[in-house]
């Protein structure tokens, strides 16, 4: 039985971002990939959507600037052929200022011949927003 | 082939929500259900974590009290044999100011003889705090 492309792609990103082996994440990249990480973009500009290859390298350069992945938990997951999804708890070091944040996120991935051709990933984006501010954003009780 | 639960779960809670048809929705879950939504539990009470059937039926009485649904559409979807992982968008109202809010979500949930035994939501809670605000945050840019 043949490795689960997620399991090669979640190695060669984790691998890009910590170590700067962009060599290893670029065949794994469909040329067509469809990228999207929903979140504050004014705040985070590596957040939002890229649209084919390069522009994907590209973000991933930015991760490995601003990140490092100290640990991550796989919550949930779930396989399917060509497809996985993941639900995961990461401890992260904003690179700039040292801080470490713990974030979660759910990824939906689709692969084509072994190649990340889209993927969508959402994360709990207010906490990660208070955790980079080093506050609370003082919110009012809205629902009863 | 018989439905998958996730289908008949997900037609009853939003008859709950929008109806308060919670009769329907009480025999979808297990006794020892857990549950969680993942979001800033300050502003929103009905989020954060539940545990067993009775906890999880109130906090569904309080989903149908402060929100309504328009619509949603499943942008992914994975189904397992006893469990499911959905990305989906939402268009929802605050009941109390009758405010739009469009919300993504992604939720893993597995089930047990039909019924739900576990059920783990993140939501883009950024945006959704910022639609409930009906203002946008203002936010420094930390990362290069």
């Amino acid at each position: 039985m043949t490795e689960h492309s997620l399991w090669r792609f979640s190695r060669a990103l984790h691998a890009a971002i910590n170590e700067r082996q962009l060599q290893d994440l670029e065949p794994l990249i469909d040329d067509d990939v469809e990228w999207a990480i929903f979140g504050p973009v004014d705040m985070f500009p590596f957040l939002g959507a890229r649209q084919g290859k390069a522009a994907v390298m590209e973000v991933c350069r930015q991760l490995a600037d601003n990140v490092r992945v100290h640990r991550f938990d796989r919550e949930q997951v779930m396989l399917g052929v060509d497809s996985a999804a993941s639900m995961l708890r990461y401890s992260l070091t904003a690179v700039d200022c040292n801080k470490p944040i713990s974030l979660r996120l759910a990824h939906f991935a689709q692969f084509r011949s072994g190649r990340l051709s889209r993927i969508r990933v959402l994360i709990d984006s207010f906490d990660l927003v208070e955790q980079a501010l080093g506050r609370p954003i003082n919110l009012p009780r809205i629902a009863s």
